[in-house]
C-alpha cells in the first residue's frame, strides 16, 4: 500500500454532490431549450488555448489571473478565462464554415486565479449567446427577448431588462467635449450603483472638471418612462441614428408585448471595452440586490484581431447569464430545484437471486417514462423492509415497489407510498405504472 | 490596432461547430437519459487538482502525459487526465455525505498530451458510470444492463458484451503455480486482440516457460455458449466464488432477457490494474471492428490512497463510453445526428421595422413547442425572397413561413415548404403550427 494522500481540493475550486449537480444541469438544461427554440446552436472550443490568442492585446487584470504554462512540446499554453476571446479566434478560423447571421450559444467552464476572498470561484461556468453578422435592430432585440423569456422560465418570476445605447452616450461626451476620456468615464459610470454619487462625481471631477462631471451626472440620471428618457437623452446627446435605435427597439418590444419589461437606464455602461452599441443589464424583480444575472451589449469587431481582412468586420450582439449567481439567488428564493435524484421510484431488494427480475420489472417503469431504480442488497437485521424504507427516504424517493416472494413481473406486488407512509397490495406492474404516472 | 494574431488551434485540440456539437450533444443527452433512469445521479469535479492527487501511488505514461504546473500560488496542479482518480478523490472527502450505494455518472472532458500521430486528441469526454458500496451480483448485472440499453439507445442496432472475471483467471494462474505474475499476464493478454496469438504465447513464454505459456492460451482460448464455457473455466480455475458469481449473473440475463447479448470470454482481461472482478468490453454488432465502445469492471478499494480507514474499503463496479470511438463508429454508419440546427422552422424578414411582430409570431410557435429563427435582414438585391430561401436552405430548414405587408399576427401568411419547394399561401399562425406538428 502506497503512503496515504490526504483528499483535498484546490483553493477556490467545488465539488458537486448530485443534488447541487442536478439544480445545475436543471438550470442549465432550461436555458439550453430557450436558446434552442430561437435557432441559436451550441458549439464547444478548447479549454486550452495558446496564450498570445488569450491574452491578445494584453490586459493588465487578466493577464494576472490566467492559469498559464509551458506545455510539454514548450507551448506558451492558457486555460481560457472567458468564452468571448475564443468564440473572436474561432470566428476568424471558421468563417468560411459558417452561415451569417450565425446564433451560437456556449456553456463551458473558464478559470480564474481570483481572489478566493471576494466569494469569487476560481472555476465557475459561463453561458453566453451571441448573433453575430447582423448590425439590426431585430438583432438587438432578439437577444434581449432571449434574456427575458430565459430568465422568466428559470426563476419563476418577473424581470427588468436596463437597457442602454453606448453610442449615444458618447454623442452626449463628445458634444460636451470629452470623447477622449469616454473609456474612462464609462468605466467610473459603470461603478456608479457600487461607489454611490457622491464617489462617481468626484472621479468624473478628476477627468474632465466639476461643471462638465455634474452634467454627465445629470445626463445618467435621467429617469422615467422609456418615451421620455429617450426624449431627454436625445435632447441632450443631439437626434442621431443611436437614438433612433433605441426607438426602433422600443417599437419592437410593444409590438411583441414585452415592452412593460424594458427599463431605459442611461447610467448602464458595462465596464468592458469592447461594446459600441447598446448594452443592458437584467435583474430579478424579486431579488434585485444580487445584481444583473445576465448582461451585455453590442460590438463593432469581435474578430478585429485575429482577422487581416480589416475591411470585412464582424459586428454582434450578445449577453451572458452569471449561471453562478442565478443559482445563488433562486436558492435564496427557495426556486431552486432540490431532488436528489431523477428517480423517484424504486424496487426494493426482497431476494438476491432476483436482480434480474427487478430489472425486467424496472425495465417496464423506465420504457413508459418513470425513472426507477433497483436496491442492489438485501439488508441484513430483523426488521429488513424498514432499513429498505430509510434506504429509500434518504435518497429522497417518492414510491417503493416491494416484490413478494415469487416472481416480481407475475406475483402481487405492493407500493409503499413514501410521502404518505401508506401500502397498497396485491398490485400487478401496470397498476403502478398507473399510480406512479397520476401522482 | 494591435499586430494581427493568428487564429490556430493547438495540437490535437478541437473546435467543435454546430453540426458536430449537435450530433455529439445529442448522444450525450441520450446517454444521460438512459444513465437517469435508473437512478444514477450526476457529480462534477474541478478540471484542476493537486498533483499528488492525481498521480497517486504515480504512473509512468501518466506521468509523461499529464498537463502540469505551477499555480501563481505556486501549487504543483494538473489537469485532470482521467475521471476515476478524481472520483476517488471525491469519495474519500464525501463519503459521510453521500448514500451507499452510490450509483453515479461524470460526463465530462479530461486532458492527456498524448501523441496525436496516432489519432487521439489531447482534450476528449469522458463519460464514466459506477455503483459504488455494493459487492452484489445485482451491482455487477446492473452495469451490465445499463451498458446494453444504453448502446441500444444510441447506436439503433445490436449490442455484444463481452465478460470475464480477473478473479476466476488469478484462481487459474493460481493453480499454475504463476500468480505472482499475474499483472503482467493481464497486460499481456489484454494485447491479445491487437498483437496475434504468436506474438502472445512467446511474450507470455518468457514470463512463465513455454509449457505454462500454452496453458494460458488454453484457458484464454475456451470458446461456446456461456453455460458451456463456463463449466470448462470453472474445471480449469477449480470450483470458487467467482464461478459462483458469473453463473448468477448469467441467470439474472436470463431472468431479465438479455442472456443473448452477452459472450463469456476469458481473453478480456483489461489493461488496468485496479480491477479485481468481472471485467467487460462491449461492441458494436455492425461495427466490431471499432474496438469496445463501452468496457468497465469491479475493484475492490478504489479509495484506499485517500481513506485512512483501511478497514472499510469503498468497493464498486463501473464502465466508462468511449465517447469519440462511438461518433466515429455511428458517423461511418450513417446513424449520426446531422443536422445543422434545432429550429426547422423559421420566420423571413419582410420588413425591417416588424422585428417585434416577428417575435411574437415566433413566440406561438415555441409555446407549442416548434423552435422558431427570425431572420433578421431585409436582403437586398431584386430577388429578395429567393436570398432568404438560399439562407434558411444553408441553415438547413425545413419550412419557411413569408409574413404579407399587414401585420403578421392577423393578416395571412405563406408557408414555404423547402424540402417540397412548394408555398401555402393564406395561412393563420394556428394552421402553420397544425401543419409544422403534423409532418
Amino acid at each position: 500500500m502506497a503512503a496515504f494522500i490526504e483528499p483535498r481540493i484546490l483553493k477556490g475550486f467545488r465539488d458537486f454532490l448530485p443534488s447541487g449537480e442536478i439544480a445545475r444541469r436543471d438550470l442549465v438544461e432550461k436555458i439550453e431549450s430557450s436558446f434552442r427554440s430561437y435557432g441559436f446552436v451550441p458549439i464547444d472550443t478548447p479549454a486550452l488555448e495558446y496564450t498570445e490568442i488569450l491574452l491578445g492585446k494584453g490586459g493588465g487584470e487578466t493577464e494576472k489571473q490566467i492559469y498559464r504554462f509551458k506545455d510539454n512540446g514548450d507551448r506558451d499554453v492558457a486555460l481560457r478565462f472567458d468564452l468571448t476571446v475564443p468564440f473572436a479566434r474561432f470566428l476568424a478560423e471558421h468563417r468560411a464554415e459558417l452561415t451569417f447571421p450565425f446564433k451560437r450559444y456556449h456553456i463551458a467552464k473558464v478559470w480564474r486565479g481570483e481572489n478566493t476572498q471576494r466569494g469569487r470561484y476560481r472555476e465557475f461556468t459561463q453561458c453566453d449567446f451571441d448573433t453575430i453578422g447582423s448590425d439590426s435592430a431585430a438583432a438587438d432585440f432578439e437577444i434581449l427577448h432571449i434574456m427575458r423569456n430565459t430568465l422568466l422560465a428559470i426563476s419563476g418570476g418577473d424581470v427588468i431588462i436596463r437597457l442602454n445605447h453606448r453610442g449615444l452616450f458618447n454623442r452626449f461626451l463628445s458634444r460636451l467635449g470629452v470623447l477622449d476620456a469616454s473609456a474612462e468615464i464609462l468605466r467610473t459610470v459603470d461603478k456608479l450603483a457600487k461607489i454611490g454619487r457622491e464617489e462617481t462625481l468626484s472621479l468624473l471631477s478628476q477627468s474632465v472638471g466639476n461643471s462638465k462631471a455634474a452634467e454627465i451626472l445629470d445626463f445618467i440620471g435621467i429617469k422615467g418612462g422609456f418615451e421620455e428618457t429617450l426624449v431627454a437623452m436625445t435632447a441632450a446627446a443631439g437626434p442621431c441614428a443611436e437614438s433612433e435605435r433605441l426607438g426602433l427597439i422600443r417599437s419592437f418590444m410593444t409590438d411583441a408585448g414585452i415592452a412593460g419589461s424594458v427599463v431605459l437606464d442611461p447610467s448602464i455602461t458595462r465596464g468592458l471595452d469592447y461594446y459600441t452599441g447598446v448594452v443592458f443589464e437584467s435583474f430579478l424583480a424579486d431579488l434585485p440586490g444580487i445584481g444583473s444575472v445576465c448582461s451585455g451589449g453590442r460590438y463593432d469587431n469581435l474578430v478585429g484581431l485575429y482577422s487581416v481582412d480589416q475591411r470585412s468586420p464582424l459586428t454582434g450582439v450578445g449577453a451572458s447569464i452569471g449561471i453562478d449567481r442565478l443559482i445563488a439567488g433562486l436558492e435564496s428564493l427557495g426556486r431552486l430545484k432540490t431532488e436528489l435524484s431523477y428517480a423517484r421510484t424504486a424496487i426494493a431488494c426482497a431476494a438476491e437471486n432476483s436482480g434480474g427480475a427487478y430489472q425486467a420489472l424496472a425495465e417496464k417503469l423506465r420504457k413508459e417514462g418513470i425513472p426507477c431504480e433497483v436496491f442492489l442488497d438485501k439488508l441484513s437485521g430483523d426488521e429488513k423492509l424498514t432499513k429498505q424504507f430509510q434506504l429509500a427516504e434518504k435518497k429522497g424517493l417518492r414510491w417503493l415497489i416491494i416484490p413478494g416472494a415469487e416472481n416480481p413481473l407475475s406475483g402481487a406486488l405492493t407500493l409503499r407510498d413514501l410521502a404518505k407512509r401508506e401500502n397498497r397490495e396485491g398490485l400487478t406492474p401496470e397498476d403502478i405504472v398507473g399510480i406512479v404516472k397520476k401522482e
